[in-house]
């Protein structure tokens, strides 16, 4: 018996389905004869906690419909796995299972926490010669994996965003009256993809006129000139920003004490509702924020075929690195450079992964500090690229039955 | 020469610009010379701001592409027209504007604010002898409009919020923890859209658990009674607000004092924010709301294909009804009686539709007020069915060129 285990952890995308389905159906093509998946990642694992995803494969379409559902199809935690060396307990037990189940790969999906999680059982199994092999597989929207072009997740959130700005284009310019829309976009400490909103831009429009990333301090005074200025030219601004831009000392604007103090309110919400209060207060036009929420994370009606069909790749190459004998690795990619988009897959140790943060480069970013250049475009224009087919009945999409995962257990 | 203008206001939705293309199509087979639009409304009309749409019809597509295009065409304006007969000089400016241009039809596509409009020119054309022949076409995506089935717009903002919920419902029941969604829906004065976010439900996921609409008295009380019943037997509870829930003296939950007082903080924003405060300090669990805001009227790409039908057919039907030599009445439809859903075209006289607003009747909402019943369902399903065929160019969906609506003039 040769088995393998999957988990999934960290916050939903469109695309981490598809590296699951890319994972089951290569280790199914490399002779695995049980693929398990763990419920609600390593926690799953340490409560023995797993589905036979081998025994799913007989479902009609399971793959296909797999890769086009939302959120994790396994459930997910947020654990924070204990450092092996010092506190080798969990490890020694989860390992101990992994022998009792024939468990000789174990798959890890996430983002930069989990592939904390990967590094931490391939540190454990090279330190007890397991011959259990640890493979990461890259996720986030936010894009900010370290060791990786860009990562599965990322491609479809960015093809959300953009739509929805266009089409919120066309939503605030029918009225002759000046007025601001702000849009909130996700991503804390990386700006990628609130970049992606300039995606929205083509020949009859230019929103949003203004883009503010979490990599450069933001000025509420600068924010208002430009507002201003552009007010002046034209009735409808709309600004995107990431949720976690913060002033040059470093505070976040969704908790700026000026905010509170200029105005005498208490802000019970993000950078959105913080700068409507303000630029409202500072030009006195119509005013909105609106906070596209998890919406983006989990739009898969809306994904990046391309997206997924690389999410897919990287789980399937994953596989493949663990039959090559690799261990400790988190699959990856690379772009190739050249006229046409094209990428190669490799392997990078996942302990060069874990706990980094990329952000964007200043010079993916205008001189002002309020937009994003064309470095920044061509780097994302083939991202977005391609629409899956999804299956429509009575009107709306369909995914997987994910009742598994329903419960009243807390842990 | 026998030309029609065309005014399109109010609010967007993703199907008004379907009725544009239905009123031009009609129009130009029905042998009008000139069909024009005017720009912002009846604004545009009063500044004889009007674009030829019959020249655009030249253009490659123009009428697939006006189907899915977002938002007004025309662009819009709330402007609120007196009385004809205590105040007719703008009707006489307009009139003798409508002889000189040979204009002998007047559509005017929009919501109640708009049927008022048209009900006045209406009046005045009748009161004069005018021979112009005045029609409306209707769309809100609020549902509430008097004497119709339900109105363009409807559908396919209901197919965005149901699609979204369920999305969401797969994001929220990943992790093994209590956690609270709220979800707020538009819909100021009317549930339906809200009412809507049930048709998410399917064979796994029954959320939203709990919906709120504004034609029953909220009941903080009970609120939290009944999603903390709720977490106890399982651990992700969606409730679905409408934007104008409020309690049992009217006073809307956005704006509610209690919130203040109670908690200390002042509300800077609506009803979702306010019920996440007040129910993460009574329960003590994770909560998050989610406002699903602009998107949810613009998201011209989860349209639904029988809203955008109709709201052609409607715009059809209302060429046909001027030419069957009636004036001041609105396209209307009703749905006919039998196993498969269908619909009639009518007209309406438009007087007894504008400024009325059709509530959820008491007996489409479950007893104790906190979600909606088989009737509700049976209504709402056949509305979302069908997905438009649009085109996407480099990962966009590709829309007809606003740039005649970029403008730096207020009026």
């Amino acid at each position: 018996m040769k088995n393998c285990v999957i988990i999934q952890s960290g916050g939903p995308t469109a695309a981490i389905n598809a590296s699951l389905a890319g994972v089951i159906d290569q280790a199914k093509k490399m002779g695995y004869d049980r693929i398990y998946g763990a419920i609600n990642g390593i926690a799953g694992v340490l409560r023995h906690h797993l589905i036979d995803l081998t025994e799913k494969l007989d479902e009609e379409d399971f793959l296909d419909k797999l890769m086009v559902t939302p959120a994790m199809y396994l459930g997910s935690c947020r654990n924070r796995m204990p450092d092996p060396i010092a506190e080798p307990a969990q490890y020694e037990q989860m390992f101990a299972f992994f022998r009792e189940m024939n468990i000789v790969a174990f798959f890890g999906i996430g983002g930069n926490d989990s592939m904390d999680t990967v590094a931490k059982l391939s540190a454990y199994a090279a330190k007890t010669d397991s011959p259990v092999r640890v493979m990461g597989v890259p996720k986030t929207i936010d894009n900010d994996l370290m060791q990786i072009d860009h990562t599965p997740g990322f491609g479809s959130a960015a093809k959300y965003v953009a739509a929805s700005m266009l089409e919120m284009a066309h939503d605030t310019m029918i009225y002759p009256v000046k007025s601001i829309t702000i849009v909130e976009i996700m991503g804390r400490d990386a700006g990628w993809l609130t970049a992606a909103t300039a995606l929205a831009r083509n020949t009859y429009s230019d929103a949003p006129q203004l883009i503010y990333l979490p990599e450069v301090p933001f000025s509420i005074t600068e924010c208002i000139e430009d507002t201003e200025r552009l007010l002046r030219e034209r009735n409808s601004v709309l600004i995107a920003i990431s949720e976690g831009i913060r002033d040059k000392e470093g505070k976040y604007i969704s908790a700026s004490d000026s905010a509170v103090d200029k105005f005498g309110h208490q802000q019970l919400s993000g950078a959105g509702k913080a700068l409507e209060h303000i630029l409202g207060q500072a030009l006195g036009v119509k005013i909105r924020s609106v906070e596209l929420n998890i919406p983006q994370r989990c739009g898969t009606h809306l994904a990046s075929q391309t997206d997924l069909l690389e999410a897919r790749a990287l789980g399937e190459h994953a596989v493949k690195l663990v039959e090559q004998g690799k261990t400790g690795l988190m699959a990856s990619l690379e772009r190739i450079d050249g006229e046409n988009y094209q990428v190669a897959y490799c392997g990078v140790p996942v302990a060069e992964v874990a706990n980094g943060v990329r952000s964007v480069p200043r010079d993916f970013i205008n001189e002002r500090g309020n937009d994003v250049n064309e470095k920044m475009l061509n780097y994302l224009k083939p991202l977005i690229v391609g629409e899956p087919k999804i299956s429509y009945v009575d009107g709306l999409p369909q995914f997987l039955d994910v009742s598994h995962l329903v419960s009243s257990v807390t842990f």
